[in-house]
């Protein structure tokens, strides 16, 4: 198996993402990595992978027509380095999202059948070591009604491979769990999904994490929207918290007796534990690290790399949206 | 002041609404109240407000036909009462939420050059005290962006008037915050709304509850997403939080060091206290509260619903928006 790894753009330099190749390499040793990026920078993996000196970083507002002008950047590389080649088997980068999508779109297609990729995530879930798959969370402003019906298929695949979930329970966020719920583009997926035996119904974004659902279809707009507004209110969250901690020395002592469960907690709600977003429904197995990875981070998201290729999802896809 | 309360619909039953009334009353007694419901649950109102007896209950899932065709309910009474009827302030219901602002909407109509009424909350910010309203959090499935200027400006009044902010900051929901991001509506929305000066750009979920924002315009499906995301998000940390302090008797101990700085976070997140939200761009005051009200929030239900008189918001908007 061979990994290509774009290791410029991310918020913290290209240092932690060194890091991780070396653990990563330790623990995997029948994989390849090709590491895109300034050769000076990459010192430490010599001898381990191959280096590809590749000096220019795409920059985080870049738009689809900037990327593909960039064709010395470590990104484009890293993802043309894919493009009809069947060496390579996975593509990572935590550098600028929409560049890298747009890349990726724009240069290995999407698969016959799918209009639009999907960026998946998943998510934590009220129960434990239980995660919930929801796509789209961002590739796209908007979509039709067909291009959800899609992404259901798409997840459902996602949830069988990936987390081994033998029935997929597929549901459609909405603003009602009832049939005529929604927005135009939802009510109207409703209908072409009503007899596809995964699907469950519609799910509020209040009930959305409780556990019941492996898989949430979504426009990219909504799932933006959704996904951004659960991040920032655990954030909220947490920072009330530690100001409820530190409020006096009784509290503080407070937080010693509590500590181990709060770590829990934390864990429980470990986004960097899931590595990152998986554009789904293009030529390639393709992980969009977060922008912020740290080595532990990135690691978790050249795992979940690993476990896309040994899964053959993209195969999987191919043959499921031909159905 | 008067202002017509329906007593029946909510999850409590009516005792809650009673007391509540009686509770408002002992320190309003400026104010009038009319309580539509069963006669015999409002005996303690006897000789305290007037009482009409109305004993249907609109259901939870009523649809806009539904509701016109109860004349007999307790909500339809209610909302009717205000009709042309210029003695009638101010409306009340915990009931059913699609039932209310469809009786609303059809019966009183709304304001002329407002297409379509907004549902609009105070949410509570990392900023102590501040509020930031966001509007439409789920009257309408979709808006046009035409809507979602008419949205700006009830917003910005009700920011002025309401929340007395002298220069509103409005933001539009997208995700992203370049002025080239979100949805083709709300894209199309921050070209009129460019050259309004309050208008301050685009601003994400996970930045919304930050402070900058005094107003958040958004169309109602993702205004719906938006709250209930937030809202899930909350009480699932709440959740986690509380089995983190369950854990043994070490972290109950903890637990009573912190229960002061953990009684600050929940009033900073209470959002029983902020009454409910209001059905903006009708003629009329209309405010539905929580269906799931005790006392304590239906009583802050009806001290928003005076605070919306006395500023006579109905009137600013009518001159807001003829501008």
């Amino acid at each position: 198996m061979k990994i290509a790894v774009d290791t410029l753009g991310g918020d913290n330099g290209s240092q932690p993402i060194v890091e991780a190749i070396i653990n990563f390499l330790l623990k995997n040793s029948d994989v390849e990595i090709i590491a895109y990026g300034k050769k000076e920078e990459l010192q430490l993996l010599e001898g381990k992978c191959q280096i590809v000196d590749a000096r220019n970083i795409v920059p985080m507002e870049a738009g689809p027509l900037d990327v593909l002008r960039m064709k010395d950047s470590s990104m484009y590389q890293a993802v043309y380095s894919a493009k009809d080649n069947p060496d390579i088997d996975a593509i990572i980068s935590c550098g600028s999202t929409g560049g890298f999508l747009s890349a990726a779109t724009l240069i290995l297609k999407t698969i016959p059948g799918v209009n639009r990729a999907a960026l998946v995530a998943p998510f934590p879930t009220l129960v434990k070591g239980k995660k919930t798959v929801i796509l789209d969370i961002g590739a796209s402003n908007e979509n039709s009604p067909e291009e959800l019906v899609q992404f259901a298929t798409m997840g459902e695949l996602y949830s069988r491979y990936i987390f081994n979930v033998e029935n997929p329970q597929v549901y459609l966020l909405s603003n009602g769990t009832e049939a005529g719920k929604g927005s135009p583009t939802s009510k109207q997926a409703y209908k072409l999904l009503k007899d596809n035996p995964c699907f469950k119904g519609n799910v509020e974004a209040r009930d959305a994490l409780h556990g019941d659902a492996d898989v949430i279809v979504t426009d990219g707009f909504t799932g933006n929207i959704f996904l951004k507004s659960s991040e920032g209110m655990a954030k909220m969250m947490a920072g009330l918290m530690k100001n409820a901690f530190k409020k006096n020395l009784w509290s503080k002592i407070g937080y010693l007796h509590v500590r181990k469960g709060i770590k829990e907690m934390s864990e429980t709600m470990d986004y960097k534990s899931t590595g990152g977003a998986m554009l789904l429904g293009v030529n390639g197995v393709v992980v969009k690290a977060h922008g912020n990875s740290d080595a532990y981070s990135f690691e978790c998201a050249l795992n979940v790399a690993k476990k896309l290729v040994d899964s053959d999802i993209v195969n999987k896809i191919k043959e499921g949206v031909k159905l």
